[in-house]
């Protein structure tokens, strides 16, 4: 109760706090009574942190097939008091932790997001390993630990009695690893109910607890498809080539110049085709990878390229018979994650930095493709924030994070007061 | 009996036939009573060899899986009264109807040959459907056929109770077809116990019964594999990438000039490597054919290849960093056939001409990649000619073969006089 008097205090400040810069205001939460008093439930919350954790690793949530997590996240949701808990079309699951009631509408929404998907196919071994601290499963970092990190941001949240300006929306959301190619969000923010409605987006991922990604690298991804008559290598010597046609594009592509700031970067991943060594193939295809952490360099080196498809393609039909038929290319895009950027002097960035050096870090300022960068398209403040940690290995079998209770204890507090600073921004 | 002695007086004719024209000695072959006398005999021997035929080609023979027919085969070389018959070290079964004791020491031997083995898998359904004399299966053309004509002019031989000159090895080998790579042959003249002794080399393939296949087309094949450090497409880019060096190689490839006389090819037929779209792979390969008419032409494209493989690597090695390792290529022979001719003008090309000839077809030459190619490359006067037909559809599940009496046992007689010409050939 006495909790809630004071946060009612601060929000009756919320006017005054608009001239606030939002160092002072994290300063102000962080130093303010009901938010020091949360410690000791943070503390005497931690074993519900770690079974959570557990819990949610050891249900396998493969690309594509997260939804058994889902349910069980969802129930988790619900558990924690969290309003308006469901599953969205795109499968994932969210609940509001509703704010004031205020005169707005549609009333403006503070999305906290983590991922429940991770790399590892069926039949990954997930059961988790303890040694001491150190938890050891395939993706019990990322992003499960991030999951674990909402609900206890939902529960200390809960237990403060904390009545924010505006809504809360907590999300466990699919699609966030390769090909999944950030559909969970892109759903959120383009087709969700809630999709006009959000004017700021937290994202929990990585394992670095001074870490910002205020960037949001972007990537366009293609599997370029060449076809032709094919026939036999020797009798039907002379036709058109589709090998021939895809190496003149990669050649080409890779003489291309990038930037090494703003970083961009392309690459061919892989190239299969043909079914025979004497045969000339009717089919082969790669598949290419460009990102860069401007949104002009990227659509450059995209254009670039599909240039060079067209290119080589002409090049090998007037180098040999096109009489069979000639070659064609089909570039189809297999990936495309928005770039964009939240400045480094943006509120929610500067709010960001001010909680991380509150708890003793130096901030570090990162570019790279995550969740945030659907929001960050789209021109609503977003940034990714750690997940808590020491953690390592990540995307591999040996994946470990450690839940040593000190640092956790700081990293929810760290994220607490970055949601409460969030929901207060201007 | 009577034929025996007119033979022998053939024989006796051997000296003053050294100057003989080819052609002249197929004509007095051909003219012979004891051969004319041999029609109603072939003509009677039409359902053994339709029967042989179905019973061999129901019996799978994919490449290195043989074994099977070739022990049937050798049981039927056997029934045939031949000589010495064995299956050798590579699983080629023969048998050897003997000339007349000569002086010569070893003995010289002319080889006539089909081959066991088709291109089809395992599982293939290989029952033969039988639509008048159309017989219907896969492989009853390609070579079955080739191997049935052994068999009738084992057969046939016996019957007449010719004396050949010098001894004739009836051959069934394995691996004509495709990564068989002419192994069957290339141990028959190589290691075999035979392998010093042969003169002469017949091989029956092949649909048309005009065509001699005089040339021997050379192929070179490779699987050349591109590894490197590998690494993510994002953070390790610069990273030098194997499936740049692969294209680059194939780009060059795709602009080297060979001639259209003597015929010259390549191709890139098969092409694979990496394992996600944002991953530098760590290894690409492809599958390379080249072929020729003339061996010094194979050679020229086979070296210009081998060099820029060479100048690719090193493009790549230079254009982006190796501090995680280089770009190395590794060009494996995947196969090799010998090329080789026997001149139009040589004494067996001018008789196999003169027995198309004097069974009113007119003989074209043609370059190709069969059995010969071994013998040719080795300087032994050896051709290839058709096992009658007509047939079609080589190679396909519907391949098919017309086994009508008339054409066939014209077929069987131009054989045989090739064979007994041959035999007599200086």
């Amino acid at each position: 109760m006495r909790s809630l008097i004071v946060v009612a205090a601060l929000l009756s400040a919320a006017a005054p706090a608009l001239a606030q810069t939002p160092e002072a205001l994290v300063q102000q939460i962080v130093k303010s009574a009901p938010f020091a008093a949360l410690e000791p439930f943070i503390r005497g919350d931690q074993d519900r942190f770690v079974r959570d954790l557990i819990d949610l690793t050891e249900i396998p949530a493969p690309p594509f097939k997260e939804q058994a997590r889902a349910v069980a996240f969802q129930k988790l949701l619900a558990r924690e008091g969290l309003a308006d808990v469901e599953m969205d079309g795109e499968g994932n699951v969210m609940g509001l932790h509703p704010g004031v009631v205020g005169s707005a509408s549609p009333r403006p929404i503070l999305v906290i997001s983590a991922h429940l998907d991770t790399v590892f196919p069926e039949g990954t071994d997930v059961r988790v390993k303890r040694e001491g601290t150190v938890l050891r499963a395939p993706g019990v970092g990322d992003d499960t630990r991030g999951l674990a990190l909402l609900l206890a941001l939902a529960r200390t949240l809960k237990h403060g009695a904390f009545q924010t300006q505006h809504d809360v929306l907590f999300v466990g959301n699919v699609g966030e690893e390769g090909e999944g190619d950030l559909r969970g969000i892109k759903f959120l923010l383009h087709k969700g109910k809630y999709k006009d409605r959000i004017r700021q987006m937290l994202v929990i991922d990585g394992n670095e607890s001074n870490g910002i990604t205020n960037g949001g690298v972007g990537s366009k991804r293609y599997r370029v498809t060449f076809t032709g008559p094919g026939g036999h290598s020797y009798s039907a010597f002379g036709l058109v080539n589709p090998a021939f046609a895809m190496a003149g594009t990669i050649a080409r592509f890779s003489r291309i110049k990038v930037p090494a700031a703003p970083k961009t970067t392309y690459s061919i991943g892989v190239v299969r085709g043909g079914t025979s060594v004497n045969s000339i193939p009717f089919e082969v295809h790669m598949d290419v990878d460009m990102r860069s952490e401007s949104c002009a360099e990227l659509e450059k080196v995209d254009a670039q390229f599909l240039a060079l498809v067209a290119e080589a393609v002409a090049e090998e039909n007037a180098a040999r018979s096109t009489k069979e038929g000639p070659i064609k290319a089909d570039p189809k895009v297999i990936g495309e994650r928005p770039c964009g950027e939240t400045p480094k002097e943006s509120p929610i960035v500067r709010a960001a930095a001010a909680a991380i050096t509150a708890f003793d870090l130096t901030p570090t300022y990162h570019f790279s493709s995550t969740d945030a960068n659907v929001p960050m398209s789209r021109g609503i403040p977003a940034i990714t924030i750690g997940r808590g940690g020491p953690g390592g290995r990540t995307h591999s079998l040996d994946e470990w994070t450690d839940v040593q209770p000190a640092a956790n204890i700081v990293n929810i507090q760290r994220a607490l007061a970055l949601l409460l600073a969030a929901d207060k921004l201007p």
